[in-house]
């Protein structure tokens, strides 16, 4: 995954372990794409100052996603949501109207792994 | 919920985030059911030692569950994933053997709810 697309996605999983104004800088930055200049401007605070912020608050997201794995089992989960919701729709849409026991159980069965 | 509990839980989702010495001692007293003279004989630290770090992490595991509520998301996705498994169960058994649109429609509804 490219850095900024994961660090901004890490920022909503782990974003509230940061301080407000770790949050903020750390938003600026990956979502809103400010560069250093502009945020230091902002902020009142020297440029290597954000810099070194970023940097900090980046290495703390990737320790909390290490040890938690919230992104990872969310990934994981998203995928077999969307396996969940291909087998109702085959369900709904199969040629013949009658209740197909096998693909119901199969859908039990993803539930139980993801939730 | 009961304290010991619901620490026990806390463990579960955040002990990850204390240190291995931290992590040891909270299970020792929360899961196993350690007296603190027990675990200050095992750790070899005092007693008082060993009460003010239950009591400093216990106050770290909550402050993370306000900030991440994994716990709170965790017991309402229980619901829903419940409610679901019901739902296909009903479907599977339904006096009639033909598809019931609506309560496909209504798993669609919870999974994306919930997941």
């Amino acid at each position: 995954m490219e850095e900024r697309i994961e660090i901004s996605i890490l920022l909503d999983f782990y974003g509230e372990l940061l301080t407000d104004k770790q949050k903020n800088i750390m938003k600026m930055y990956y979502n809103e794409d400010l560069s250093l200049a502009e945020i230091a401007e902002l902020n009142n605070i020297s440029r290597q100052a954000i810099h070194d912020l970023i940097k900090r608050c980046y290495k703390q997201l990737l320790a909390y996603e290490e040890k938690l794995n919230l992104m990872k089992k969310s990934f994981e989960q998203k995928k077999i949501k969307n396996e969940i919701l291909e087998e109702l729709h085959k369900l709904n849409h199969q040629s013949e109207a009658v209740i197909d026991e096998q693909r119901i159980k199969k859908i039990e069965q993803l539930v139980k792994t993801a939730m």
